[in-house]
């Protein structure tokens, strides 16, 4: 497989600098690029590369068309670019399609001959498959579960019952669609089950991580809106709901009932309390605990930045004294105001 | 399935307002609710989606009565009420006894008629099972693991050898249990394991949520004492030990040869260092940092809460100079105090 | 199975108070050893329970002997003494070699007759297996993935394809390498894939726990290097850099591209921002937020100490105000100032 530049530059809008017969045949980095390697640069932290890189041509923005030694496709969106030319140059695993004979299909399941069921796989009664449905290794869908077109479920994920997942998503192995939500209820010092009866609906080009974890509703359903992005190490409660196109990093974890608006970027390791409303367009920074609404979209933080230990020692014990050193400042204040 | 109010009035202890003669055949949320629908109230924030609900029925307490525009079933823990109606008008699955034929039984094995075993799972050599145990597709049970009367081990779990599992537990898909502690010794700058020789056990009536590892003890078992719940993406690391009645959201991770006692509660994404002691009836706040034991009953704390990230900035660029602060305030005091 | 004190003092190098002829048949804590127990004191958390202890023997540092009741090995490093004691007493299972009926090996996989493949397990196309390797039930080896020789992969782990695996490495269950990196490109509002071409390489002696993912890397390789330890629950994100013989506890998050030194101990549920470089030996204490990168070995933090619920929201409500406390101290101090 091979591109030139010059029909990169037409199919994704890019205008030229240099070569535009120039062939690539490969994706590389900056750093490792080889000749016939075509590379792009998006992250600032990697321009000093620019200048020694060995591509045949590199993706870029216009502000750096002038650094590079080479070939340029120059585009406001280099890395969209770069993805939409990996994608050419590397094109995904196609399903082959067919049902190993090692997987177990229910009589009473929907299995159109266009899917791939892979070895070991489970599908349930009553699951439905939409047509070229790829389901891997060892996965089980659950009865009654449904997987719209062109859906990839990979090894070892689980889709509990009733299940309702989109067209053209992508789940990955180890991650759990539909288990229990986590409700009990007190009862003297035990704690009884509440029946989970709700469900989880997944819009499309929904992409889940691996060992992710999505429950179920209590009454209502758990519902992830279309184009939402999951990260690995997950946990969404049940009666989340994720707006479309919201992004979300790994290990982060989302109490019940919390609804979290459209295009939010929610950075690494974030936990929510349970039922709040987050805006669309929201941006929340790494490790923050979001402890209330938020109404408006902007960033929000809430994890204190890394320190040497000692000095950190010093200034969390401090901490503890927060609210006697406010209050001891105040009475400083006016005591130096009551002498004016 | 239907239930009259009188039913369930009689049944769980409810003063009944309206019609006794009420017939439900669904639960709802108050806001979703439809004729023949049965609602509870028992978080306040949904107080004000009572004086709208088409429910039928309503569970409340006696203080929400009066606002109450449907019959309602009064009981001091509608919550509780709520989840036995549930569970009789949405009854779990039952088991359905066999063994699939794709399930691996070892000869070895022991497996009653009464119990369900999924395709594709696999009971190892020595494996004992109570009576109705059911284990979904894909699930392991491995060597001489032994599991209680009643107790669903759902699809793709992982019991390691050697385990113990009590009656009526219900373990999530994805769940590891038994899995070696991280138990590593340093010799020069290599590390070399150390056996996990202790296994893991688990009481009755234990839940534990999706995607949640259980590690086995070093020479000691892991212990998880009966009623325990468990929610998803949890770590418990080696001669942990967690006691009754105790529930744990999900993300929290407990260091090794930590105890917590009774009755506690702990909130999502909580952090327990080893070798600690936790009292009874301890409940630990969202994102905590644990770093020492707990020798009393009462809340405890250590995340602070998310504000804009501007502002956020600043304060946090503070927090290093905290101590240096208050050691300015100490001597502004004395330089004051010193004048009068 | 049984060994002298003598035996042991040989190999391990120890000096022997007491009974060098004492047997001992298995390994015990000291507070629950019986006659015939070996135990160790290695945590002077646990020095007390020396003075009691039933065991016949007790591997120990110099400064610990007098205080020992019972036959002393006295060495350094008693921790390694006791884990390789450990490992003569109790021998991890060996592998029988030979594939179980339902294993389902693709025609070209290489899978030597040195190699256990467990029920249920998968091996797909190309993938190549060294001698004595280990597949538990339910596992999935992807294509072309290689595994080195001794190398032991528990139930339920996914192995994408690509992936290579040194030699006597040992992967717990329900862990996943080699799913895709979170690679997205926003287009508007929407995110479209990058395509994650590269893979990831695992070096030998390297143990991985439970639950644990490790991304592929997006052009070049994630690369966990030898002697590497991971605990459960941990994120490895695309194009991580792990140096041998680091450590690290689990629920840590380690964003992409990120590179971790070598002989580094990182404690639980720390995360790692991405495109970091930190140095050889670093020691990152529990739940901080790694949110630059470091240059020099040392312990670093971020996570504030656990308080009491009412004196915490007091001092976490004065953080908000900590920007304008340091003004107003600062106002004060050139106030006293001015009128000296």
């Amino acid at each position: 497989m091979s591109l030139t530049v010059a029909e990169i530059s037409v199919r994704y809008g890019c205008r030229v600098q240099g070569d535009p017969d120039t062939v690539v045949e490969r994706v590389a980095t900056l750093e490792n690029a080889a000749p016939g390697c075509i590379s792009f640069l998006a992250n600032p932290r990697y321009r000093r590369q620019l200048g020694e890189t060995q591509a045949s041509a590199v993706i870029l923005a216009a502000a750096d068309a002038n650094d590079c030694p080479v070939t340029a496709l120059i585009n406001d969106n280099p890395y969209a670019v770069y993805a939409r030319v990996a994608a050419e140059l590397s094109p995904p695993l196609v399903v082959e399609p067919g049902s190993h004979s090692s997987a177990q299909i229910h009589a009473e399941a929907t299995v159109p001959s266009s899917c791939q069921v892979g070895p070991g796989a489970v599908v349930e009664r009553g699951a439905l498959l939409g047509e070229n449905v790829s389901i891997g290794p060892g996965a089980v869908v659950g009865a009654n579960t449904s997987i719209g077109n062109d859906t990839r479920v990979l090894a070892n994920v689980t889709l509990c019952h009733d299940v309702k997942l989109g067209e053209r998503c992508l789940i990955h192995p180890g991650t759990v669609i539909g288990s229990d939500g986590f409700g009990i209820a007190q009862v003297s010092e035990e704690w009884i089950k509440v029946p989970q009866l709700g469900s989880v609906r997944i819009g499309n080009d929904v992409e889940v991580g691996a060992c992710t974890s999505i429950d179920r509703g209590a009454i209502e359903d758990t519902v992830i809106e279309n184009g939402v992005k999951l990260d690995n190490q997950i946990q969404v409660a049940h009666n989340v709901r994720i707006g479309a196109h919201t992004v979300i990093a790994a290990c982060v974890g989302i109490s019940g009932s919390t609804t979290i608006g459209r295009r939010c970027m929610i950075a690494g390791a974030v936990g929510f309390v349970g039922h709040l409303n987050i805006a669309d367009d929201v941006v929340i920074t790494g490790q923050t605990m979001v402890n209330r609404s938020i109404d408006e979209a902007g960033v929000y933080s809430s994890a204190l930045p890394m320190d040497d230990a000692r000095r950190w020692r010093r200034n969390s014990a401090r901490f503890r004294q927060l609210d006697e050193i406010a209050k001891r400042l105040k009475k400083l204040e006016k005591k130096v105001g009551d002498k004016e």
